[in-house]
C-alpha cells in the first residue's frame, strides 16, 4: 500500500515536471479538481483521442462522429432524469458549516471497522508466526468477527436506505454510529438532503427572459437528441453508431485522486443503435471489441478486468465496466451499458418528436435499443501515464526513469540530437527535422551531454533518439537509439521516415 | 444583396441537409445561438483543427501546445480585466420587459437612414435612366444629403459616448431619436447599464463554501497563467509560442448569423512571447505567416483582406484582423494582436508570482511581450463551407450542387461505389475499403444509380469517387472520378493509396 502511494505521488510529480499535467490556474493556487494539460499532456491527450476516433469512426462504415454543444436545451435534462435524480446525499455540520456526502461518512466509518479487523489479524500473525491460520482466525476471533459483522450490517443498511431514498434513515444511521465531523469532532448535524451535481448557469440578459441552463454532465444526451438528424441526413441503417468526444462537468462534492475524478472532464462515447431484442448480442460484441482495443496498446493485459454491475441503473438491462489497475487499485476506466430504449423514449415523450427507425426488413417502425461504450478520457490518460512510468536498474547499477508510452501515443516521436553543438552537426540535425516534421512530431535538443539528453527523452516518453555525429557528415547515417531497450543502431538518413513509421503505424498497432 | 441572402440561406440549409450543422437540441426547438456539428461537420471541424495544429505546433520547434480547462480560478478574470470591462451597454423596455443592446438600437436607427438614402437613389436612377450621375446626386440632393449627414452625426456621437463611457448620453440619444421598442413600439425605457458577457456558475455544494466561477470567455488566459510552467518544464527560450484549441463562452445579447457569432464557440489561439522591443517585427511576421496559411487552402485570395484596427484595445499596441468575404460581407476571421506585456504583468500583480524570462543573451530578466494569433474555429468552418458551396451549370444545361472543400479538409476522402449491387461488385468494393480505411476516411455507397451517387458525393464534398465495375473483376482497376472537374480515369487498385495521398498530403497543401 505504501509502495502504491509512493508510485501515485511519483506519477503526479512526474506529470508536472515533464509538462504533462499542471493544476489549473496554479499561479492562483489552483482550482480544486480541475487540471490543465501541459505541452506533453496536450499531445498525449490528442493522440489518445485520435487513436479512439480512428478505431471507432474511421474503421467502421456504420459509425459516424458528431460534436454537439456543452450547452443544451434544459428539457434535455428533465427527459434524461438528471434534473430529478443526478444527486448526492449531503449533510451539513451546523457548528463547522462544513458539508459532507452522508454516504461517504458512513462508508468511511465502515472502513475503519475493516482496518481494526486487519490490525487484529496482523497482530495475531506476528504472535503465532508460521502456525497462524488466517482463515480460521477471521471466522472465530470474537473481535474480528464483530468488526466485520458490524461493517457488513452498516453497509447493507446504507445501501437499502439509499435505494429506498430514505434519507431520514441515513441520518439516523449517522446518529446511531455517533459519527462526528472529521475536521472538528462536532456531532451537530442537519438533515440529509439530495444535492444535484449539475453545474448551473443562466443564458440571456434580463431576469425575465433568461433561461436556466446546465453544463452537460455527460455527452451521451448530445447524441440522443441528434439521433433523428444523423440517421436521416447520414442515411444510416440499423445497426449503426454515433460517436463523440467532448467535455462534461460534474459538481462533485468530494473530488479526489488527481485527474481520475475531476469536476471538468472529457468523455469518449459511442451509442450503438440496434433492433430491440438484438441488444444482448451487441452488448457482448462491444465488450469484446473494447477490451481488445485496450489490449492493443500493450500496457499489459493483467492491468484490465471486467466488472459486471449487479445493481443496474434505471435505464439499463446490462452493464459492465472495464477496470484498470490504477496506482490506487482497480477502478472504472470504461463502461459498456445496454441502455435499452430508455433515453430515446424519454426524449420522444418530452419533445413530442418521433425518434424511430423504419426497418425495411421487418417493415416496421421502432425506437431502437442502445449499447453505449463510454471512456473517461482523463482516466484513460492516467492509465497510460501511470502504467508507463518505470524506474529501471541498469546493468551498471545506476537507475533510469523511463516513460514507456506506446509509441503511437507518445507526444514526440523522435528527438534529433547533434552530438556536439558545432562542426555543422546542429545544421545537419535541423535538415533532418525539416524533412521529418511534415509527418511526425519531432524535437531538437542540443543542450547537455548526449547521455543526459537520452535520459531526459526517456523520462519524457520519446520512443526514439536520433543522434547526428561527425561520421554522419560523411556517410549520411545517424545512430538511432530505442527508448525501451536502449539498443542503438546505425541507419541511413533516407531510411528514417520508414523506421519511425514502423513504430507509430496505426494499422500495425490495431492489428497486433 | 438579395443574392447574398439567398446564398447564405443556401449555406444554412445545405449544412443541415448534408449533416454539417444542426441547431442544438433541435428536437426541443433549439437553443438560441448554439449549434451542433453533425457527422460531416464533426469531421470537417476536426480536419481544420488538425491542419492548424500541425502548421502551428508540429512544424515549429519553438511552439508547443497546451489544453487548459474551461473553469479557471476567478482571479484570472479580475486580472485580465474581464470582470470589470467585458460588457455590453443594455437597455430595458419597461412595458415589454424586453432587453436590448442600446448601441444596436442606435445603429439600427442609423442604418434605416442609410436605407432611405438608397431608396432615393434607386428612384432617381429609374427616373433619369442613363443620364443619372450617382455621385453628383448623392452630394446635391437635399434629402439624401440630409439622411447621410444625420446618420454620420448619430454614429459619431454614439462612438464618442461609448468611448467616454457616458451611458447617460446613449440614453439621451435614444430619447432624442425617439427610438421605440422594435417589438411593441413603446418608448418607456430604463437607464442604460453595462452587462457582463461572461456566463457564471457556482462550484461546491454549500452557500458558505461555494465559489463563483465563470466559463472562460477566451482561451488566451489559459495560456498566460501556464506561461511559467510551460517555459520551465519545456525549457523554452524566447522567442517561443504556446498554442491552444478550446471552447469559450459569451452570453451575447444579440447573437446572429448562424455559427458566426455563437454563445458557445471554439478558438484556435497562439501566444508568441518575445523580447520587449521586438514585438513589431514579430507582429509583421505573424501577419504574413497567418495570411499565407489561409491562402494555402486555395479558397481564393480575393476572399481575404487585412483590416488594421485604428482604435486599439487597452492591452494592445498594434492589431489587425484577417477578414473573410462571408455571405454577409467581409467580417473578422482571425485577429493578430500585439498585446504588449499587459496580461503577464496583470497576472504577476494579482498572483504575486513572477512571470518572467531570464534572457541569457541580455543577462536580464523581463516580462515578455506577446503577439497573439486568434482564429474563431467556427468562423473558419463557415468561411470554408460557404466559399466551397457552388451551383454549376453543366454542358448539357443541367445544374449540379457541389461542395468544393479543400481535399485535405473534406470529411470523406473517397466514396467507394459498386456500379451495381450484385455480381460480386459490393464485395470487391468492401475489399478496397478494408485496405484504404486504415489511412483514409472512406465511405461505401451502393444505393441509387451511379450518376445520382456522384451528385450526392459532390454535394457532400467528397473529392474522389471510386467506381467498381465488371471490368474491375478482370483487370483489378477502377474508375476514379474527380469531384471538381468531373474527369474520370482508370486506375489500378494498387495505385489508389498513392492517388488519394496526393490529394490530401499535408506538405503538398502547406507548400503550395
Amino acid at each position: 500500500m505504501a509502495k502504491q502511494e509512493d508510485l501515485f505521488k511519483n506519477v503526479v510529480s512526474h506529470a508536472k515536471e515533464y509538462g504533462y499535467i499542471f493544476a489549473s490556474s496554479e499561479i492562483y493556487d489552483g482550482l480544486s479538481a480541475v487540471y490543465d494539460y501541459g505541452q506533453n499532456g496536450a499531445e498525449l491527450k490528442k493522440n489518445i483521442k485520435d487513436y479512439w476516433w480512428k478505431s471507432m469512426v474511421q474503421l467502421h462504415q456504420n459509425i459516424v462522429g458528431i460534436d454537439s454543444a456543452i450547452l443544451m436545451h434544459p428539457k434535455t435534462w428533465k427527459a434524461s432524469g438528471h434534473v430529478d435524480a443526478f444527486t448526492d446525499p449531503l449533510i451539513d455540520n451546523k457548528d463547522s458549516k462544513k458539508r459532507y456526502r452522508a454516504d461517504v461518512l458512513v462508508e468511511d466509518y465502515a472502513e475503519k471497522l475493516n482496518i481494526k479487523a486487519l490490525k487484529e489479524i496482523t497482530k495475531a500473525k506476528k504472535r503465532f508466526g508460521e502456525a497462524f491460520n488466517e482463515e480460521e482466525f477471521v471466522t472465530t476471533n470474537p473481535r474480528v468477527v464483530g468488526y466485520l459483522a458490524d461493517r457488513k450490517r452498516i453497509l447493507e443498511r446504507l445501501a437499502k436506505s439509499l435505494t429506498d431514498e430514505d434519507l431520514d434513515d441515513v441520518k439516523a444511521l449517522i446518529e446511531e454510529l455517533e459519527i462526528a465531523d472529521p475536521d472538528t469532532g462536532s456531532r451537530n448535524w442537519t438533515e440529509v438532503r439530495q444535492f444535484n451535481l449539475m453545474f448551473g448557469t443562466k443564458m440571456g440578459a434580463s431576469a425575465e427572459t433568461s433561461t436556466d441552463l446546465y453544463l452537460r454532465p455527460e455527452t451521451a444526451q448530445g447524441i440522443f437528441v441528434n439521433f433523428a438528424n444523423v440517421q436521416k441526413t447520414g442515411r444510416m441503417k440499423i445497426p449503426f453508431g454515433i460517436a463523440q468526444i467532448g467535455k462534461a462537468f460534474r459538481n462533485e462534492i468530494v473530488a479526489r485522486q488527481f485527474i481520475f475524478r475531476m469536476r471538468e472532464f472529457e468523455q469518449m462515447e459511442m451509442q450503438f443503435f440496434v433492433r430491440p431484442g438484438d441488444e444482448m448480442k451487441w452488448y457482448e460484441h462491444w465488450k469484446e471489441q473494447r477490451i481488445k482495443w485496450h489490449y492493443s496498446l500493450n500496457l499489459g493485459q493483467e492491468n484490465y478486468r471486467f466488472h459486471d454491475h449487479e445493481k443496474l441503473a434505471h435505464y439499463a438491462n446490462a452493464a459492465a465496466d472495464i477496470e484498470f489497475d490504477f496506482p490506487f487499485g482497480f477502478k472504472e476506466l470504461e463502461g459498456i451499458h445496454s441502455r435499452t430504449d430508455f433515453d430515446l423514449k424519454a426524449h420522444e415523450e418530452f419533445s413530442g418528436k418521433k425518434l424511430r427507425f423504419f426497418d425495411p426488413e421487418l417493415n416496421e417502425n421502432y425506437v431502437p435499443y442502445v449499447i453505449e461504450t463510454s471512456i473517461g478520457l482523463d482516466r484513460m490518460f492516467l492509465s497510460v501515464l501511470s502504467s508507463s512510468l518505470k524506474e529501471e536498474t541498469l546493468e551498471d547499477g545506476s537507475t533510469r526513469t523511463v516513460l514507456k508510452l506506446p509509441a503511437i501515443l507518445a507526444p514526440t516521436k523522435a528527438a534529433i540530437l547533434p552530438l556536439v553543438k558545432k562542426d555543422g552537426l546542429p545544421e545537419m540535425a535541423q535538415k533532418i527535422i525539416d524533412d521529418l516534421k511534415w509527418d511526425f512530431k519531432v524535437q531538437y535538443d542540443e543542450k547537455d551531454a548526449i547521455g543526459r539528453r537520452y535520459r531526459r527523452q526517456d523520462a519524457a516518453g520519446t520512443p526514439l533518439c536520433i543522434t547526428v555525429d561527425h561520421d554522419s557528415l560523411e556517410d549520411n547515417s545517424v545512430t538511432v537509439r530505442y527508448r525501451d531497450t536502449m539498443e542503438q543502431k546505425r541507419v541511413a538518413i533516407s531510411e528514417l521516415p520508414k523506421l519511425i513509421n514502423a513504430e507509430v503505424d496505426f494499422k500495425h498497432w490495431m492489428k497486433d
